[in-house]
């Protein structure tokens, strides 16, 4: 076995979830994870936790939810479980990230609503979410399997406590901080973050952060600061469409103007959720520089250093001040734009990023 | 996909597990179960139950059990997951069916012990045991995958309602009766079972049996009445070892000599596990001629047409008068002898079976 698979176990159960002796652990096991599991179940034997794996197949999934006539029910015995868990890990590794294209959107929906106590429970664990590599998702990057297995553990077996640290110089600048400008090609957008708490999102459920890899700090926007415009030049999937060159204009916080190259009819609709979602709900600041290019995923794509995604809609409730809604929406969509060249990230009026230079990192 | 594949998810949900809307199913997938796992949950979704798949992967709990310390203890989640089943379908799809060998014994009864109240938990659903064809299943009956793959259906896509009826036939003789003598070369075996039940197993939780395929009447002998020789000449695997050609003689019930051709230790080792391992704990009557030949699998070899089995250990609680304890023991092992031909089984005197074929069928 490739012992980045072990190493990659390791940095889950140790850093990311930090499972202790006695813990009880579900591991959702993706229909290509087999080898992931065998690892992640040897560094929880090897601590003594208690573990259950579910298998989290989509074409499962497809087949019950096709099958089914939509009146679900909230399945009370799968309640018990993670009502009674400790930590729960994601293996996903889709072998066809297209399985459950065919499954009606009225059906998906209808599932959802029946299964939010469930999916509440689950977040009330200390979960994180990773990705083994599949010839799947090399497919959607566009790379080879060998390629795109390079690149996964590139980005996930990262000095994790290194990265940390700096991340905290980012977070405690934006702490610090009242006012952030964004200047690029197309793009010079200011926000207020005043009251705001970023978060150091460094691959830990120790950090709030829940996803390996990570490698970002964010926060909210105060909703109706945001002015100007901002133009996001790397390519996503949204609602499962291409979307590309998005320009936005921004006025007293909402979204007063847009364009799309591709797929700017998904943006409208997105766009046309509710209000929350012509507002912005995240500013996030990409700094895993293991993550070298876009591979069509947000779990890497927005983590990746020298970029910087904004969302609209829904905000993160850890970066709120007590008792504060912030901007509510059904959605949260990001968009990322590359920081590499030719622009800069301002706080206050200083300059803490400078084509993808930092300012406490060699030549800034 | 071969559409047996759909055609035994029915059979399971409907006839074996009598699922209806609003169950709370635990669906556990072998390692190579996946296509089954889709059928069944396409036949589940149909009915409207609650489904929770689990990963049953022996390489996962090899590796957890061999990097575990030793010193289990009952996951709670787990426990909370089963108590809240309605019923568990077990999809067994071994990819290697030695794949827990290295483990050793020790670790595997201190995990087993530790599991007590987690399997009582599973035993009070309504669940079933079947099994998806895999090549490891096909090596290990010394067969190609297709072949293997007939085999395995026509045991298992039988008319289970008429066979249950005829089933019925053989309970109600042995209910009936008094005594049952086994004859055939090197056996002439006598036996009480006054006072027992048969168990008419005809893979349907409606008729406590618990695996598809079944097919056999089984019932709990007198302890101490058993009287003769009996010889047992399908090979089989007891504890890993092939054993042949088991020859018993039996005084006041209890196994007062034995023989094998190959295993005699490991036969050895069973007997002398406990006393009841010396005393029979189930007489039973393969009855599914859907199963036409020995593949080394205890699942689908006892429940063959034309042969009959004898458990050495515990007797099944269904076969005794309430508040009646049977032959208690640690151990509970089948040995198989071919009826087929120069054979009889009487029941008080009266042939029921003669050379494989039964008092009720043509030409017998």
């Amino acid at each position: 076995m490739d012992e980045r698979i072990s190493e990659h176990a390791e940095v889950l159960v140790e850093w990311s979830a930090r499972i202790e002796s006695g813990d009880d652990v579900v591991v959702s096991v993706g229909e290509g994870a087999h080898d992931l599991a065998v690892a992640v179940a040897d560094a929880l034997g090897e601590r003594g936790a208690n573990v259950v794996t579910t298998y989290a197949s989509e074409e499962v999934q497809r087949a019950y939810l096709l099958a089914h006539d939509g009146d679900f029910e909230l399945p009370e015995h799968e309640l018990a479980l993670y009502e009674a868990a400790d930590s729960v890990l994601f293996l996903g590794a889709p072998r066809n990230t297209t399985a459950t294209a065919d499954i009606p959107s009225e059906t998906k929906q209808a599932y959802g609503r029946a299964m939010v106590e469930l999916r509440e429970a689950r977040m009330e664990t200390d979960w994180v979410s990773t990705v083994h590599p599949t010839r799947a998702l090399a497919q959607q990057a566009g790379m080879s399997y060998e390629e795109y297995t390079d690149f996964v553990y590139d980005a996930i077996l990262r000095d994790w406590e290194e990265l940390a640290d700096e991340m905290a110089k980012m977070k405690e600048a934006l702490d610090a901080g009242s006012e952030v400008r964004i200047v690029k090609e197309h793009t010079d957008l200011t926000m207020s973050i005043e009251g705001r708490t970023a978060v150091n999102s460094a691959a830990s459920v120790a950090y709030d952060s829940h996803n390996l890899p990570s490698g970002e700090v964010f926060t909210a926007p105060v909703e109706t600061s945001v002015e100007g415009e901002v133009f996001f030049d790397v390519p996503m999937t949204l609602e499962g469409a291409r979307v590309e060159n998005v320009h936005l204009t921004f006025e007293d916080g909402e979204v007063v103007d847009f364009s799309a190259d591709a797929g700017e009819d998904e943006l409208a609709s997105i766009l046309e959720t509710d209000e929350g979602a012509r507002y912005l709900g995240e500013l996030g600041i990409g700094m895993n520089r293991g993550i070298d290019r876009f591979t069509n995923s947000i779990l890497f794509d927005e983590k990746m250093g020298d970029t910087i995604h904004l969302a609209v809609g829904r905000a993160y409730d850890a970066c709120l001040p007590e008792g504060e809604e912030g901007n509510q929406s059904a959605v949260h969509k990001d968009m990322i734009t590359d920081m590499s060249e030719d622009s800069r990230i301002e706080i206050d009026g200083e300059v803490i990023q400078r084509n993808g230079t930092f300012r406490w990192e060699d030549g800034f």
